[in-house]
């Protein structure tokens, strides 16, 4: 599956994911209030307007950009009409030959591992049929429980050829307050950047493994070190652009061939109209401006590799 | 929250939770053929046979205990169909008078949690209208991300009422890989623990706090240590039965009140009368060798008290 996720990123240029991420609060007022209008201040009401506006995002990103990466969260707290424009979404992006990364950070015990790789990459059997739920190319994984947490996952990526990306090190502020402690005199997510090349082995796809990385942009420093420990890991870079992650922080992620990472941009990108920089859009024109900030994106990252 | 769920053991004498967490393969016969029937070899189809299959059991057990635990990644798998199930199981437990616990083990940057705490234990706000996603009275958290990534759980609680379990020594074999690595000489479970802690300092409820602990049943020498470290915190304990925990591994995790201890049992109890145990039930009675069970179990665990 990387190497799909690969040729999607030679072909555009653009290493990067669209983080489908929606907040009611970024939705232009003319969505919304026609949503409303037809569906109420409902949860199916704002699960129309989420709708609405990824269409859009998607249908003014697709030809620009190799995948979208909605996060599950941003509709799972609209409940079950959420999660059902979570899957709308997944498949719409599909249609339009996106490479969707499902940003779900599960991870378990062995068995329920197992249920979440059914569910969201996999096929669960019912009777003499198999259906998929979610169906994504991708997901992220959290690896706190460590082998038998994550070993289901990489099977159904080698039966289903898919892709996941375990956490190594997150993007937030106190993501050094377990992450960075030092065990024997280096920090946990070497640790455990080192079992993710362990995990990778299990299920390469030509240079690179089906088994990624979550390494935050915004600790430059550190991604250099894990570029070094995890060469034939591709990194799923979160953190560019509203939570502070520059260009020139994201260098350390690539690899010399220029491949080797994929730099998430959600806000930034979705709700471009709200910036200073957008503004002359306007939020009729949100989309418009989603794809001005892409291709700028783009050129930010194309200008440091 | 922790009160009402400590009334609710008190009052039950038994501090345990059922986990309803079904694979097809637990549910008799006649029950999945029925669904079948009715609705195909389909989503809808496997929805239905959990559902049937979850309410008999909680039928035959609620007035014996205080709470359930759905996992959700066995509904998940099979789609917003499964999630369906997991919605109306929960509501159903609590038409019963039954805390929930969901077992999602989220955790995520801030922003996200705070997407996922709305969700499962909060309100959403759509226009004017505020709704329940999922609402669980508890739910489980992973804490990978550090303070940013929990405490928008722990606002959420405070504002709400609600709990929350912190994963912080994992039943499963591997969980040590990562979990028992020492720093400066503790190992990492213990610094989560004195995190948890601090958390559950922002939200006591009485003599414990809302911000629990998971404490997995199959490491007693581990759970004696975090039980003194961690004497206002109550523990999800999970592991015990199926996974390999006996009552005798359980003692460590209860205070000397008693109290601080909920334990899990999940197959061991919804799958009974797979048991030749409970054979003589027979499939029929699948929930009556599961009421059986309950009974079981609590004498066992009360026996350590």
């Amino acid at each position: 599956m990387i190497q799909q996720l690969i040729e999607k990123i030679q072909k555009t240029k653009a290493p990067i994911c669209v983080g489908l991420d929606p907040m009611l609060s970024y939705i232009p007022e003319h969505i919304v209030k026609k949503s409303f209008h037809e569906f109420g201040e409902t949860l199916e009401g704002a699960a129309d307007a989420i709708w609405q506006f990824n269409k859009e995002i998607v249908d003014h990103t697709f030809d620009l950009i190799p995948s979208v990466k909605p996060q599950i969260a941003m509709y799972e707290q609209f409940g079950l009409e959420g999660l059902a424009v979570y899957q709308k979404t997944v498949k719409y992006c599909q249609e339009k030959g996106l490479v969707v990364i499902g940003d779900i950070k599960r991870g378990d015990i062995g068995s329920t591992s197992a249920a979440y790789a059914t569910g969201h990459i996999g096929h669960v059997q019912v009777g003499n049929n198999s259906f998929a739920g979610f169906g994504t190319e991708f997901i992220t994984v959290n690896p706190y429980f460590g082998t038998d947490g994550v070993k289901p996952f990489v099977d159904v990526c080698n039966k289903e050829d898919r892709g996941l990306f375990i956490l190594v090190k997150t993007s937030n502020p106190s993501s050094g307050e377990f992450q960075d402690k030092l065990i024997d005199g280096r920090p946990l997510y070497e640790l455990v950047a080192e079992k993710v090349v362990e995990w990778g082995g299990m299920s390469m796809d030509g240079a690179y493994s089906n088994v990624g990385a979550v390494v935050g942009a915004t600790y430059p420093e550190m991604s250099r070190i894990l570029r070094k420990l995890m060469p034939n890991t591709y990194f799923l870079v979160p953190g560019y652009g509203a939570q502070g992650g520059t260009a020139e922080d994201l260098k350390y992620c690539f690899n010399e061939d220029g491949l080797g990472a994929i730099v998430n941009s959600s806000r930034g990108i979705i709700a471009a109209y709200k910036q200073e920089k957008y503004a002359k859009f306007g939020a009729e024109h949100f989309a418009e401006a989603s794809r001005q900030a892409v291709m700028d994106m783009v050129a930010d990252i194309n200008s440091v590799l």
